[in-house]
């Protein structure tokens, strides 16, 4: 469960990543978890000179009862395919971002490693990835099928509660998370003494709404300060991360889950 | 992984189920694993003259950084508490629906043996509450601290958009899904040969849509074969859910996650 070894690279496969191309995403949450456990992987929908996305879409065909393998339909991207783990010996097909999180986590040594703290990360992991979903909706309140233009009224509501009540109930649960566990993971680290794929998925988190709401999160930053100034800077600094966060595999924040439209922020 | 029997009955510790007192909610699909593998457990909000939601409360509280037992803090209901399975045998303390359905299902007969089953499975579940999570927000897209009545256009937008898009695309995923599941399943079981956390969990979201959108479900109904004629039937006369659906303990749906507001369901 510690640093990337040479020989658990050499017997873990080869993760196939799919999703959406060009955006950061949900898709974000699995890179980092990879990223930072150094496993080998490929992101169909973004490799160049090849038909990705197709793959993507295949296999999340709507008219699928299940893919060749026994794997059952893929309801929505991110999907993961795994190459022999899944029934005898086939390929293991999933989606749903906390399943795939949870499933490659102890594999790259993103886990803790006592199940009690692992139950502890699944459950924050799953509370950031709900402040994710809220932050998805101050942009479509009303229908993910309607353009944000015929939805900006209910938006700018949407957005004031999200501002002024659901951003500080998550922080503070965070913030005092953060506190709780300050002994063993010194305001670094949510669970345990050690980075885990409940730091890197709040982290993913923060950082969004940092593009999304950056006068909401300047005008915040002195209520939370283990958030802001030592769990949010020091994840970045961590073996893996530090890396990928400056490679062009490093997505750019655009028209996607976090979008930012000035008149949904603080004025 | 078999029916309840005395031994396994004997070793469990009784489950301490944290949640709000008398609507189902989200609280339900915890206790539709307990109940299905007939686990003991005590349900605090509900339990009669006793101060159970002060439990709750106080179990959730917004000044919180963990409780005395090492468990980190509880952002909402419904939450777990554990007798003898947290840290040096104290009381383990979770929340966060799908993770509790996840650490309760093995324990109690509802998790497929296989680990690939079981990651669908949980796939599956994961999907079943996002539906379940889309349908509370027909009524409450704007904003949780607001009334209904003061975003009822809003809803009326968005529950169309939930009947005409939303619960075709989920319906015909787990459609799909028992197809291509049929021959071990037979149109009953998500998930392999018998009754998973998967199919109680969608079992309950299906109820709840009958409660919340009686026309727009019936209208649907011939779409979907397995779902209504299958699935829905079926799973009601499992052992252990067949009892609990008819006794005082299954709550009855109000003004909860699942609402009754005609404007809101087809014409």
């Amino acid at each position: 469960m510690s640093a990337p070894g040479a020989k658990r690279q050499r017997t873990q496969p080869t993760y196939e990543l799919l999703y959406h191309p060009s955006i950061p995403g949900r898709g974000e949450y699995v890179r980092l978890v990879l990223e930072a456990g150094g496993a080998p992987y490929t992101d169909r929908a973004n490799e160049k000179g090849k038909e990705g996305y197709g793959a993507v879409l295949a296999a999340c065909s709507a008219e699928s009862t299940g893919d060749a393998d026994g794997n059952p339909p893929v309801f929505a991207p991110p999907a993961l395919r795994v190459p022999g783990a899944g029934k005898d010996g086939k390929s293991l097909l999933i989606h749903q971002t906390p399943a795939i999180v949870q499933y490659v986590a102890p594999k790259v040594g993103l886990a803790p490693a006592d199940e009690v703290d692992n139950l502890h990360a699944s459950q924050l992991m799953l509370t950031a990835l709900d402040l994710s979903n809220e932050t998805h909706d101050t942009h479509h309140p009303l229908a993910v099928s309607l353009y944000y233009e015929d939805q900006k009224d209910a938006a700018k509501t949407r957005a004031k509660d999200f501002r002024e009540n659901r951003i500080p109930k998550f922080f503070s649960y965070f913030e005092r998370t953060l506190k709780g566990n300050e002994e063993l993971g010194k305001g670094k680290y949510l669970v345990g003494d050690k980075l885990s794929y409940a730091d890197t998925t709040f982290w993913q988190v923060i950082d969004g709404l940092h593009f999304a709401f950056p006068k909401e999160l300047e005008a915040r930053k002195k209520e939370f300060p283990l958030i802001f100034e030592t769990f949010y800077p020091g994840i970045k600094e961590e073996n893996g991360l530090k890396e990928y966060l400056s490679s062009d595999r490093r997505l750019k924040y655009s028209m996607g889950l976090y979008r930012n439209y000035p008149e949904l922020d603080r004025e």
